[in-house]
């Protein structure tokens, strides 16, 4: 495979190609991603998200900015899945992203792609792989939605970085669950607007019922991303993050959940392709579903009954 | 089943019930859906969307009291998989919606479950079924977000309502390719603000590529929901629009493509259920994971070794 063999020698655009297979799962991809998998596994990922007009964008931008004059290689991911109303919001970010795309050592993707949803996350992750397999030491995933697919996206990073405005104040109590959960260092941002010191105080009240001593501290920085004011803080607090991460093995045990979660994707997803393929054509949906109509049937036992056709065995 | 006795003699008590088996896929619920499926297919479901703060709930709301004055018996699902940051809104507007709960006519369900993320636009449209099979003549379907996940749950109804503010102009252009596709009627609440008629010519150049002689008008409605403006419009190009759908067959043809997907989801979720319970399991899945953490193996021919081993027959 001569993309391959390009890919490997650091050529931007066998990079951009191949996570352009990954994306539209084009034929030969998995086999792709086999070959790729082995030489990743050493960057650090780090996911961003937060409300919409958090300013996600530029504290990844300035982030990314910090990181390269570091002498790092980063790659970017920017995952849309809430488009379509959000999808100015999103065309203007990349276009201010676009100062970074002429620097070397930085690769960004944008990933709004409607049709993908339910794998959306899996793909992010797939690219991610790409990205680190090229020599990526950084993999910066934001995501501007603020759904499950979002939180499965961040989740899957080895820190995960949640940003807040002043005007956020009111949603915290009631995103307690969810986010409180994934998030590993909170980001106070637009810090120089009124609000910003009671916020802190909110998520500090919250995040002292979570804080266990000897454990990780969960900070709550402030920025001013437009202003570059509290980005090396928090890389900083980055990289606290993966030291401890690494030195009491939650980093190798999340790793390896993820891994156990690929394969059951995998798995999932071939066997789904299957039934599409093999299986449903061969059953004559058309005159179930008229019966279902004139409701002499329902879907539900009909489903039953196409089961108890199928024979799953395990030869292993 | 005391319950179904309940349920069919009308016991709104009991209506809940099974909608929260449902929700939360309790036990039997595949079979007390099966049951109470015959009953259904008379209501007809209206699907709202459009980005937070376009006042959906509010149209909701008012054309919830219109229909209920016709002496209809309305259902209505709130759909809001976007929390954990829009929880705040939803408390909100669901404590707005209280003077409808206490009508008898009405039944409210909002659904913020975040973990039933991937089914949720199934559980919604059982959840619609329930609704229907208890005798409910509308079900409005309102989303709060603006995912792939709500623009599947519009897209199973029966009539999509797309409502936006003069505020939303900026992003028409952007959310055009999505959106048209199902939207059936359009809406520009808080008509009495700056740019609202801005946005219905915007909006009225981009249909006009898709309106066709003899087709459906696609129409734009202004209103000012707070005020009670423009709701009786919007209802009756409901009703035109389900007299349309329903003399061009249209109706039919969407209901039954509707069956076949759900007879495809149901099948694909029990066989996903037979491999997480029966397949992996017998996998020494750590042990693989913990060879592709050593670099000497990866998830993706991981993943085909063991389908290899997987058979799947059709015997009917």
């Amino acid at each position: 495979m001569d993309i391959l063999k390009r890919f490997n020698q650091g050529d931007r655009m066998a990079l951009s190609k191949i996570i352009s297979y990954v994306e539209n799962q084009s034929l030969d991809y998995r086999k792709v991603l086999a070959k790729l998998y082995p030489k990743a596994g050493k960057a650090y990922r780090v996911g961003f998200t937060g409300p919409p007009g958090a300013g996600k964008s530029t504290i990844v931008d300035k982030l990314t900015s910090l990181l390269v004059r570091k002498e790092h290689k980063v790659g970017i991911i920017a995952v849309d899945p809430t488009s379509p109303f959000t999808g100015g919001a999103l065309l203007g970010d990349r276009i201010r992203m676009q100062n970074l795309t002429n620097q070397k050592e930085v690769f960004i993707r944008s990933m709004a792609t409607r049709g993908s949803y339910g794998g959306l996350a899996t793909t992010t992750k797939e690219v991610a792989t790409v990205m680190d397999a090229f020599g990526k030491e950084f993999i910066l995933i934001e995501t501007v939605g603020v759904g499950q697919v979002e939180l499965d996206v961040v989740d899957a990073c080895d820190t995960t970085v949640v940003i807040f405005v002043p005007e956020s104040g009111d949603s915290i109590q009631a995103m307690k669950a969810g986010l409180m959960e994934i998030a590993d260092i909170f980001v106070v941002n637009k810090a120089d607007r009124e609000g910003a010191k009671r916020i802190v105080t909110e998520l500090d009240m919250i995040l002292d019922i979570r804080r266990k001593k000897g454990e990780w501290e969960y900070p709550i920085l402030s920025t001013e991303a437009v202003n570059n004011k509290g980005i090396d803080l928090l890389l900083s607090k980055i990289s606290e993050h993966k030291e401890f991460i690494i030195d009491n093995h939650i980093f190798e045990k999340h790793r390896k959940s993820q891994i156990k979660t690929d394969i059951k994707k995998i798995i999932e997803h071939r066997i789904r392709d299957f039934i599409d393929e093999k299986i449903l054509p061969s059953l004559n949906l058309d005159h179930i579903a008229d019966k279902i109509l004139r409701g002499e049937d329902d879907p539900y036992s009909a489903g039953e009954r196409i089961l108890a056709q199928i024979n799953i065995t395990n030869s292993g």
